[in-house]
């Protein structure tokens, strides 16, 4: 009994610790203060103010998100893809043949134009070429490995270190106002959930993502589940919403994106008859991070962003509304 | 300051509170000290308990239910049936034509032998009669309808009292324990989630269950999911555990079953090295319950059965572990 009142102690004195750092401390240090930031503010204050309209039980706060993005960046090309062309390199010695096609050829040559010129049904042979096989568990692996291992191209740092800081204080910020965070996202689920629990505080179990066909085998008596070459489904656009039902079942009060791929899922929270919030990162710092929308191969954000205006969502300008992008631009200082 | 040092005084009280209780009441009373029981405790003490090898930590513990004939009765037809076969009968007078369909009839005259000897496409393709066209918050709106109204035909109780008074404390133990609670379960998820938070706690996030393909439209401005008749997933024998790696992501460390259905599931629960339990509920109890297994039209156990005690799971003898079967029993005492 001694040491459940003592663990109760430590209860109390953790909730009397936190009580004075969330009245003391910005919960968005990262955020200029802008009318962004006081957007993102007001309606977690609505939300969560008990005998108001607005209120929303702690259970209905559903939040999802974008990855590619939105969390981290989709340029020069998006991380799930920068992976598979590094197991395409990884497994080439086994396939000679690969050599004379002219897909693999562009892979393993580093040219991106003929990558990103192929049909998506071709580069998605490609993601099924990597998985096929294997098993979930000997994949999400190869995912671990390369996450501690793998370099961004244009900053040398690892692809784990490339996380939108504002965003990942965005993330805290609403789990400790009782928020549920969801990725919701274009991107392979088995490739996100390996490292999302490390980066973004993110359990497996809140990632809906595109994924693959798997098969269930007894190997030496154990279960296991071997990849398929098929698409099973594909969490982009409208697809989303379907996710959403499909994975979560409620109506999300908060989404954040930045593209259209987006666009239904901003519609869905932007949809709630009370305090909501539909976020849209645009990517407009040239300097310390990409400037691109309407006409972008990766991310286009064009009839999103015309709604994004005519509807009155939440716009984030990356560029001044951001003090820095990443964390290790901190300790850079 | 003051509310927030309020609030963490009301933090440590209850804590205090729950620390006294949990160490002095039974937290399965339902349950009669057998094996079973046992094995329940000593596997959620073991894995609770810091620095020993099986200790396992609270994001890990994921645990997964099946729904009918595990949480709560399948005779003399599942409830997602029952659910279905009222819909048709409320729906049938807008449709004289059904009358004259041998398998409408036999529904609309509770001719369940009729009903059960169809194929199995034919009444999936009744489920998809009731779902196409609604969206899924006017289906979810009947599903709720029903829940407060129907009554099961053996015991005149409202459905939603048929659940496993065992059970429900089991979860509730796994959850004061750190557990994540799932159901996985053959039945469908838009029916089990609108009231599955209200009779098991478990919220719709975490019920894994078969489903109906949905379309995204705009209706009014605002988005909405229709139903299409067309099935999406059927979440039963090994299809559960590619469910279970598709929406959670993670291994569960226990699983809780009733039939062969579930038998790929709790094989998968075995296949964890340290403490893990696979639980099979087996129904013996004909006079306070149904007694069936090996031949059963629902919920056949049999494959499972045999697995189960070549491998040593927890098979629950209902008749002789379980004090009462529902809550309502103790009001009746």
């Amino acid at each position: 009994m001694k040491s459940l009142l003592m663990k109760s102690l430590i209860i109390v004195l953790l909730s009397v610790n936190t009580a004075f750092a969330a009245s003391a401390v910005d919960p968005l240090p990262s955020w200029n203060d802008t009318a962004q930031k006081q957007a993102i503010i007001t309606f977690v204050e609505k939300v969560t103010k008990e005998g108001t309209p607005n209120f929303v039980p702690p259970a209905e706060r559903i939040v999802t998100f974008d990855n590619d993005g939105t969390l981290w960046p989709e340029n020069p090309t998006y991380f799930p893809q920068a992976f598979t062309i590094d197991r395409i390199k990884a497994l080439a010695p086994q396939h000679p043949e690969w050599k004379e096609q002219p897909l693999f050829k562009a892979v393993l040559e580093d040219n991106l134009e003929t990558f990103f010129s192929a049909k998506s049904e071709e580069r998605f042979a490609l993601e099924g070429i990597v998985r096929a096989g294997y098993t979930t568990e000997e994949f999400a692996q190869f995912v671990k490995d390369w996450s501690v291992t793998a370099k961004h191209p244009k900053t040398g740092r690892l692809y784990k270190e490339m996380v939108y800081q504002p965003m990942i204080e965005l993330l805290t910020y609403l789990r400790a106002n009782g928020f549920k965070t969801f990725i919701v996202s274009g991107g392979w689920s088995d490739f996100i959930r390996p490292w999302a629990e490390e980066v973004y505080g993110i359990p497996p179990e809140q990632v809906v993502g595109s994924g693959f066909k798997t098969q269930f085998e007894l190997r030496n008596g154990k279960p296991v589940l071997v990849f398929l070459p098929e698409i099973n489904f594909i969490a982009e656009g409208p697809d989303k919403v379907i996710g959403i039902n499909q994975y979560i079942g409620r109506r999300p009060i908060a989404s954040c994106g930045n593209s259209d791929g987006d666009k239904e899922m901003l519609q869905l929270a932007n949809s709630v008859s009370g305090a909501h919030l539909a976020l849209l990162v645009h990517h407009t710092d040239a300097e310390r991070e990409w400037a691109y929308d309407r006409t972008s191969r990766m991310g286009r954000l064009d009839k999103a962003l015309d709604e994004a205006r005519e509807k009155g969502w939440t716009v984030v300008d990356m560029k001044n509304d951001w003090k820095i992008i990443y964390a290790f631009e901190k300790k850079l200082k």
